[in-house]
């Protein structure tokens, strides 16, 4: 009769004594140390191996037995079961148990604030985090039953649509009905449900080059030919003629990204005209066009389309913070139905607490506020970053000032810019080269973001920049 | 010379009278009010008949001009751009714009508690959510970073994966490395994406009949071909051989969801040996073992699997409130890399701050005592359930009473359990029948949902059902 040894009781842990005895019991049937049919010793000796209580031992080997880890004979005691054999046929691979995932060093990121010039990252220190948790406060006293799963909102609570609605219409000409908006898990989630509503498999897809490695992931993801589409000072370049079907147009037409190019009006109605032509739908992504800072943000094509083939996709994490990872995507009618039905099935609602938090937060104005405090800081930063770089003899130009997060600096064509880019990242500097977004484009150079860093440390920033450069 | 009289400019808006300006000009063009190449009144006039400054008026022309609306000619003054014709071109469907979604009488559901017998609610009033918001407010202080874009987390924070990881070894006997756990936006986002890896089109997914439609959904979303398995005392029967292959196999092994059965210690060995044959996965869906009343947690398959072809889902939201919406599945280390990939194209991370608090609740404890003062109430809740059930003549049979959220009620065969189900709607009780989680089972009865209710509600509820059917 086996002692059972190797059972190591401790009474300090979360887990009672009766469910550890049944874990290890069970652990050692799967391992084979405990064989089918093998007899087991009474629950009065157990107790005393183990020195704890007899009904410890009995509650264990009667939920065994329930079970079918163990089994009892009238008279002749406790058994192991005799279905547990299947284990000893199918012997446990300790080796890829223990070992499956290579060891990495153990790293312990904890939460890290973005390093100059990473781009699209606001500064969260400017955001009134107090007083989004009194309206957090006030949510959850007034409405007690937000707790519960609430059928109804897959896309979004009513009233957050409604004052997105508000927003997009005054800030940025969107014209919708409040229930042609959804709520997503940040933008990206509108492009991911996007793609899989629109994209036929081997689908084609116009996308501006370089463009946005968010949207072609969601793209490629559901299995679309990606076919770039050069971008020249009036943004998006029209693409020829062509008798293929296109299963949508990916836009930036706000701000380009990362050129930072507003799409011109005259390019903007010719590309809603070719959507038409081409029967196809053009999805808009505004993802920054809130920073103007000489002028109230563009129109969006949205506005401009009388033929509804325009998806709008817009975040609040670069407005609030991006671990808020809320979004939304203004959807033509047609398209209203089928993203809500895609939505209830790949996660249904989002967390409400946190929608009914923002609606708060736009209704009670604090959100406006906040928007023109940013807009003040990144006006001047931008205005610092650029007036730091004037500093330096330095190869890069900068066609576009008007607004954003980032700035595009041009280098010389030829330039090695991934070798800039490693050359800074020695330096704790995160820029990124254009030609990371690039498919074909020949465009090199660096996209700066400035948004999330003070003006000490954009003047240190590109002192160590210009150092490098300059070596 | 058009006066723009329809304009109106309100000083108490949020836009300034500038961005109203450019606005109503833009929409006055857009709708073929003003016509391409008409003339403008000078700023001066306008700004008289507007009763605004000089200045706003030459910034919002200055900027219509810069955005193609207008343009100017040297001493003869302002017209509107001729880039602008291709509006009339294309005039504004104004019916479609305004009347293109029906009508509904207005609603506002606000957030509403389950009403009785709704299945598997918790009681969102036992939720200790002061606790909870005190370690948010810790975290927030601790964590100023935590607000920022944290690329490294698209599968969720470690410290989480972490304390899931030892929670699960614990309490569900589920054995894997912190590495392999993905968090996710409720268990729904993780049988979505589980879906998009692993079904090809086409594919068939052997699913439990009744089984859990949110699964489901899932599998039919990504284009799966669902071949119904029916259930029996002791689970899922296994599938007879069969060439075709089979994309994965769906489960639900702790608590067999809708009817409760609990998948015996013989039948999960051989499904497991079926699915080795088979050469597909099984997906565990573990959706309320936690909640038995008389014993701990059942193992899981995942435990008993020595093959890794069992990806695991769990979710928070039956613990502590839906409303959160965090989930997490447990991968075989193959899909690893591969869930990952498609959670960061999907949404990237959810939101962390929700993720950092429930880490600290967890380690703190506060998880566990929270379980245990479900556990109490819910046992006796179902306790109460079933005697109130007792006192009235209903042809409901009650199988299987050892624990979950939820009890089936059988009825006879041949039962309408779905007129059962509107004549209860009718008294404002919320019973599924059991016909609506069915493909082929001809099973009849009710499904009744007990956790979310006190006992007074659980009385009066069955009082009213009593009413309906002895009436």
């Amino acid at each position: 009769m086996k002692t059972l040894g190797s059972i190591l009781l401790d009474a300090k842990q979360n887990a009672s004594l009766q469910a550890q005895l049944c874990a290890q019991m069970k652990q050692m049937i799967q391992h084979g140390e405990l064989r089918a049919s093998q007899r087991l010793p009474s629950s009065r000796d157990l107790a005393i191996q183990l020195n704890v209580s007899r009904n410890t031992v009995v509650a264990a080997y009667e939920m065994l037995v329930s079970e079918g880890y163990l089994e009892t004979a009238a008279r002749s005691g406790v058994f192991v079961g005799r279905a547990t054999s299947a284990f000893q046929s199918n012997p446990p691979q300790s080796v890829a148990r223990t070992a499956r995932i290579p060891d990495e060093p153990q790293r312990h990121p904890g939460f890290r604030a973005p390093v100059p010039f990473r781009p699209s990252q606001p500064d969260v220190r400017l955001f009134p985090i107090k007083i989004w948790n009194r309206h957090r406060a006030r949510v959850l006293k007034q409405e007690a039953n937000i707790l519960h799963y609430q059928s109804v909102y897959s896309s979004g609570l009513d009233s957050l649509r409604k004052a997105i609605a508000g927003y997009l219409r005054d800030s940025r000409g969107v014209r919708c009905d409040w229930r042609e908006i959804a709520i997503t898990s940040g933008s990206q989630q509108a492009l991911f449900l996007v793609a899989h509503l629109l994209i036929n498999p081997n689908g084609r897809v116009y996308m501006e080059d370089p463009g946005y490695l968010g949207a072609r992931m969601a793209w490629k993801q559901a299995g679309a030919r990606i076919v770039p589409i050069p971008v020249d000072c009036e943004g998006l370049v029209l693409p020829a003629a062509d008798a293929r079907p296109v299963s949508l147009i990916y836009v930036t037409p706000s701000r380009q990204f990362p050129l930072g190019t507003c799409m011109s009006l005259g390019r903007r109605l010719e590309l809603l005209r070719c959507a038409e032509n081409l029967e196809t739908w053009i999805v808009e992504d505004d993802y920054d066009s809130e920073f103007r800072y000489n002028s109230p943000p563009l129109p969006s094509l949205q506005n401009l389309d009388e033929n509804r083939r325009v998806v709008y996709v817009g975040s609040f994490s670069k407005i609030l913070f991006p671990a808020l990872r809320l979004g939304y995507v203004v959807l033509p009618p047609q398209l209203v139905d089928r993203f809500a039905a895609i939505k209830h099935v790949a996660d249904d609602h989002g967390p409400l607490v946190d929608q009914a938090t923002l609606t708060a937060f736009m209704e009670s104005g604090a959100f406006y506020t906040h928007l023109r405090r940013c807009r003040r800081h990144y006006a001047e930063r931008q205005q610092c970053f650029l007036a730091e770089m004037r500093k330096y003899d330095l190869p890069f130009e900068f066609p576009i000032t008007d607004g954003g997060m980032n700035l595009a600096g041009l280098l010389p064509a030829g330039a090695d810019d991934c070798r800039w880019s490693r050359l800074f990242a020695q330096q704790a500097l995160d820029i990124s080269p254009l030609s990371r977004y690039a498919i074909e484009d020949g465009r090199r150079g660096m996209l700066f973001g400035f948004t999330a860093f003070e003006p000490k440390a954009i003047r240190t920033g590109i002192a160590k920049l210009a150092r490098v450069m300059n070596a």
